[in-house]
């Protein structure tokens, strides 16, 4: 494998600098070949290198006293943060070829303005997405866009299906990832027009996906196909509702086992379930929301995450620059545009069909 | 109280009369003063009512041996079943006045379709709605729309969050109910345009509703509002999000619970918090979604669900027909009208503003 070198945001995040130095350690024990672009105000990181030589020796770093703060709306944070900020830098060494890949744990909104303003949408494709891994029981499986595009057409939401495809073959190491479009119901007379105009298209075309049509919300966390594909506005609306679905679950527990002596007995010798749940569900775990339809690799982390988590983003952010997941895309993309020739008039014979 | 009639599609749902009876007895040990007008097939719901003098005792039934599939196209059911069908015939009493509302776990396309064909949508509402009731750590809240209208516009949206108001205040007894608009975010520049559009027109108004603005995903199980309102399709898509997730926790615990012996121990323990968790995420429990905007009220059971889910869509029935939920709503939207004047011209303008 090339040597990996990630840009890192060192001043995003609720924690700032403490957070991206611990994650960057956690993730530089597993893959000790990579190496660090960290970007960040000097007074706040050089402690935390000094103290961290693993990290410190496996990092170069730039000071940079502008930082994006995590209210700042996308415009102030192009106005403001504009070439100077370590968010900015991040990205800009991912263009420039410094780092093959860019993480950030500052807010979603700046990120993408900047991603998108420095990186600029791949040919072929119109709208950025971001795409998540999201927990089932059968394991993972890939949910975007989470937020990016609201109200994409349908030749977008095919576009978003071919990224999420090639992700999923990245990272899940599948040849034919199934890919299911999120809708209300499997019939093909429900949903929004561009969803089914966005079916009909991808099961027109001979693509190298496995799709599998419509899906449900519920046929998210049961893993019914590898790569759920949605608007920005629907998934992030599921994602925040299955997040706030679990700790609604955890809350129940905790306040029943609060409540009874029998059960904070029986809370002792189950343990091992409690904290089986507690790792499944954590979100931790499944930190790494990437960027995708970009000239180049951004990957966000939540923003309240801490070392363990930032680390799942660093992971998920080397699987993808080490696959060289920009140039995976545009092959996908090419033989989309291949079969399909220009996809709009295909979107818009499929929506005249539709509607 | 006045006396109650409930009309009763007999053979809707998964397992047809079976559910129903045992519903309607189980409602009818709690509310002693309903009455039933029952249609369906006699050869299957004779035997049944023979067997239960109670829910005899209180009902009329009228014979039918058409029904709705519970895969039937809207466009197949209102062919097939117009006038004949039990699902139709229920609703038809509703706006003969023979009942005051009608329950059903047959269909949700084929029965919003006959409600609607039936019975219209009131003066000053477009599109109607169904809301459910969603178990929250507070209690409970009211989310809609969960699935009949795709795509609303700004100013439907504003109808629903009247229409969720006055339910709310029927159900909960509030008299200001807390109202959010579904968004990806509190900030006033995310979002669709209609979601943004409808949000400047409610903090506009001087409406009897205590508008919160905007919520996310995660605040629905929380219970941040007493009403979210959203668009059918992000509404339905969340809801089945979210009862998937609740399914995946149940899974990892029944998981970890039969992998490990001490786990087992624990779990008799235990007992009783796991018993209290699947009360309060028991679907039955909160089952009943309100179709809102008609001119006279329906109430869909889920078609997979038992007596006691069945009695639980008649107890939330009984609760909106008792308050005259149609009359409440019509009064309500008079305020609107009267303090927005044509809600069109403030559509417009906001959203024009928004874009």
């Amino acid at each position: 494998m090339r040597e990996i070198t990630i840009a890192l945001d060192g001043m995003g995040g609720d924690s700032g600098p403490e957070v991206v130095i611990a994650g960057a350690e956690a993730a530089h024990i597993r893959h000790p070949n990579i190496r660090f672009l960290i970007f960040g105000d000097e007074a706040k990181i050089k402690p935390l290198l000094d103290a961290n030589p693993r990290v410190a020796g496996a990092s170069e770093f730039v000071h940079t006293e502008v930082a994006v703060g995590m209210d700042d709306k996308p415009s102030q944070a192009l106005r403001r943060g504009r070439k100077t900020s370590s968010m900015w830098m991040a990205i800009d060494a991912v263009k420039t070829g410094r780092a093959q890949v860019a993480v950030s744990a500052g807010n979603t909104g700046a990120l993408m303005a900047m991603a998108k303003v420095i990186l600029r949408t791949m040919p072929n494709i119109e709208r950025p997405a971001i795409a998540g891994l999201w927990p089932t029981i059968k394991g993972e499986s890939i949910v975007l866009d989470l937020g990016a595009t609201i109200g994409p057409d349908a030749k977008q939401l095919v576009q978003f299906a071919v990224m999420g495809e090639a992700y999923a073959r990245v990272i899940f190491g599948v040849e034919r990832p199934t890919v299911g479009l999120l809708n209300i119901g499997e019939e093909e007379v429900k949903g929004t027009e561009s969803v089914k105009a966005a079916a009909q298209i991808l099961r027109n075309l001979e693509l190298p996906i496995d799709f599998h049509g419509f899906v449900e919300g519920d046929d998210i966390g049961k893993g019914t196909v590898d790569v759920v594909v949605t608007d920005g506005f629907t998934g992030n609306i599921a994602l925040k509702t299955a997040e706030g679905t679990a700790r609604q679950v955890a809350h129940y527990l905790r306040e029943g086992i609060e409540r009874s002596f029998f059960a904070k007995i029986g809370y002792l010798f189950a343990h091992s379930v409690f904290r089986t749940l507690r790792d499944k569900m954590d979100p931790r775990n499944v930190n790494g929301g990437v960027f995708l339809g970009l000239n180049g690799l951004v990957v966000k982390s939540h923003g309240g995450t801490d070392g363990l988590g930032f680390a799942s983003a660093i992971d998920v952010a080397l699987d993808v620059a080490a696959a060289d997941l920009v140039r995976k895309i545009a092959t996908d993309m090419d033989v989309l545009v291949q079969l399909a020739g220009d996809l709009s008039e295909a979107a818009e014979r499929e929506e005249a069909a539709v509607s």
